[in-house]
């Protein structure tokens, strides 16, 4: 099979394959990037997808047009203005089959092979593979507690690389959020480029703690942006409904390769996604998750402080899924996962998010387990780390 | 902005531009290729929707596995044996976003700038643009009325294309047909070649008249052929679900590209879906669908025979949505076009589906209007015909 040699570069997610192996109940994993389905909406969605069908069937089931399902477009533009004063008109929101298409949809309109691509260090891995299919040449920059190396961005900027992808609240894998200095700073740095700055917002909404802060691009006058988003972490991810805010003229070389590439996103899950909007209160709906989520973050962490060896480091998430484990040099967490998986605990370790080699740090998922799983996965992961260190 | 080349080669829908200026209701539009809404089983979505959502809600809204869901595969798989005979292991089922997603994942897997891609003349346009996207160099057979041109086709694959794409049952735009003979002898050409089939159905089961034929894949014994199948004509086009069959090799590649595009298809209606499937009666639905389009069909040729000059041609199809006109030399359907829209009838003309230049013909969709306004249509372009013909 005379196979194109792009293909040789995309690593096949190791998370997807990782949760494969993790699907017997009795593990408590850490591992994915899942979403309570404690508090899928159902019943909800169950009267939604009714009442279109009903109403509307002929609609709902046709072919539709690219741009996505204006009513749901003008929702969003208006859930901007509402929740961070940012006027999006709706003509420049583009729905996609989930934000993952957002940044297939990018790389198809910027990326021939050998293009720059900026990623924060470690990096978000749907972002690394979307690129990979298109031969990026990868560069990146430290991500810490605070934001990206400031030092580093602009180093990276001055090799002009197309496209910087960036996660600035509750970044998957790390955990961490950009403080407001260091957006302003990335703002500057970005003006004086034209580099795009593809900002990616899966997780803004899910802040259980400190002061919600503007999206990169409210400070990024002069500079190309584009913001993603995604109703995966607020409503379904199963549905596969994101978008994507972009100018005019990107925009229309957007619609042009998302044409190519699906014809449009699914208008029964836009008009059943819409129909749940309307008819339900997404601000109480997200408040119960972010409640859950921040209980869950901060059961995570004292476990951890009450459990794990000193010279173990770890994020401490204000919102989001993960946080982010770092062990002492010389410790390897794959050989911690061997250890775990033994005593039926899953996680992520930290090579997968790196594009220039592994690491000795994990991703820890606190969405998707409860409370008393949580205490007694992150008991048994000190035990595991305590042998680790013991046969160092 | 720095975008790449590959955009520049992408046409973007002629036919979905044409039919956003036919969105005024008393325009007679035989443009789009849209399935009649009239034969949308809306209620037993509604059921099914409600269904799924009621009690398994946690399941159908969360993220799920990038192949597709396995009952939905399972029943793919059993169709193909009992509608076709064909020997399917739901292993090599891959579920798309619409099947115009299988084609930008073949593309993904094989195409680099400047490899060989074979096409019919005149072809599918979904193909045209997800090829385009990818810097295929394209090449053509000339398709009539039982297949592909066989010496142009052994000419075409004697250049080693990588791909050759095409649609053998009531083929968009032209609605022919491959008979039995001309199947044989492309599996057998295909047979001693590299290069890959890519076989699109999406309108198999639309077959009014005639003797139903395996697919080029029952014959192609020894050659590498890849099956593309869809929902969208027999169930809902808005849903966007189609599969792709491949070889586990191959799958392999496809799952990796898919991952990187969208993650996975949307839960919700793969289970939707698949629900609608298992509670209701597919085949006689399509029986619904088969009779009201081959009365279309019929009510459409009776016009254009009625009244159409004598020096049109134009294809019979046995099945499907379309029908092909050839007009006089010298009579453009660009001019026929503009006639016919200040008249309030819309089509499509030929140009778009061809990859070498513009023709005189026209593609004319009969499932998407009543007889009435098929009839009354037909003789408002048979009118625009005439003055043509009187000017020429």
């Amino acid at each position: 099979m005379r196979y194109s040699p792009r293909l040789a570069t995309v690593k096949r997610s190791y998370i997807r394959e990782i949760l494969k192996a993790t699907q017997d109940p009795a593990i408590i994993s850490f591992a994915g990037g899942l979403p309570s389905p404690d508090h899928f909406p159902s019943q909800a969605f169950a009267e939604a997808a009714h009442a279109v069908l009903t109403e509307n069937g002929a609609a709902v089931l046709q072919y539709s047009i690219t741009e996505g399902y204006p009513p749901l477009r003008e929702y969003i533009a208006r859930r901007y203005a509402d929740t961070l004063g940012l006027d999006v008109p709706m003509e420049q929101i583009l729905i996609t089959t989930g934000s993952q298409q957002g940044l297939d949809l990018m790389a198809k309109v910027f990326l021939d092979p050998g293009d720059g691509v900026l990623m924060e260090r470690p990096g978000y891995l749907g972002a690394i593979q979307a690129f990979s299919l298109f031969g990026a040449a990868f560069d990146t920059v430290d991500l810490g507690p605070t934001g990206v190396d400031l030092a580093q961005l602009e180093a990276g900027l001055a090799k002009k690389p197309k496209l910087f992808y960036a996660v600035p609240n509750f970044q998957n894998p790390s955990g961490c959020t950009y403080d407001e200095p260091t957006r302003r700073e990335v703002a500057r740095l970005l003006a004086g480029s034209d580099t795009v700055l593809v900002e990616d917002n899966p997780y803004g909404e899910l802040r259980f703690s400190g002061t919600p802060l503007p999206p990169l691009r409210a400070f990024a006058q002069g500079a190309c942006t584009v913001l993603l988003g995604s109703f995966s972490k607020i409503a379904s991810p199963g549905m596969r409904v994101g978008w994507l805010v972009a100018d005019p003229d990107l925009m229309h070389k957007l619609v042009t390769a998302k044409q190519a590439s699906d014809l449009h996103t699914s208008i029964f899950t836009q008009r059943v996604l819409h129909r749940f909007l309307t008819d339900n209160d997404l601000d109480a709906h997200i408040a119960v998750i972010r409640k859950a989520y921040g209980e869950r973050c901060q059961c995570m962490l004292q476990a951890i402080r009450a459990s794990f060896p000193e010279e173990v480091r770890y994020t401490e998430p204000e919102g989001g899924m993960f946080l982010w484990v770092q062990l002492p040099e010389g410790l390897s967490s794959e050989r911690l996962f061997q250890k775990a998986i033994a005593r039926k605990v899953a996680f992520v370790p930290g090579h997968p998010f790196y594009v220039d080699g592994t690491a000795n740090s994990l991703r820890l998922n606190f969405s998707n387990s409860t409370p008393e799983r949580i205490e007694e996965g992150i008991h048994r992961l000190a035990e595991c780390l305590k042998e680790l260190l013991a046969t160092r």
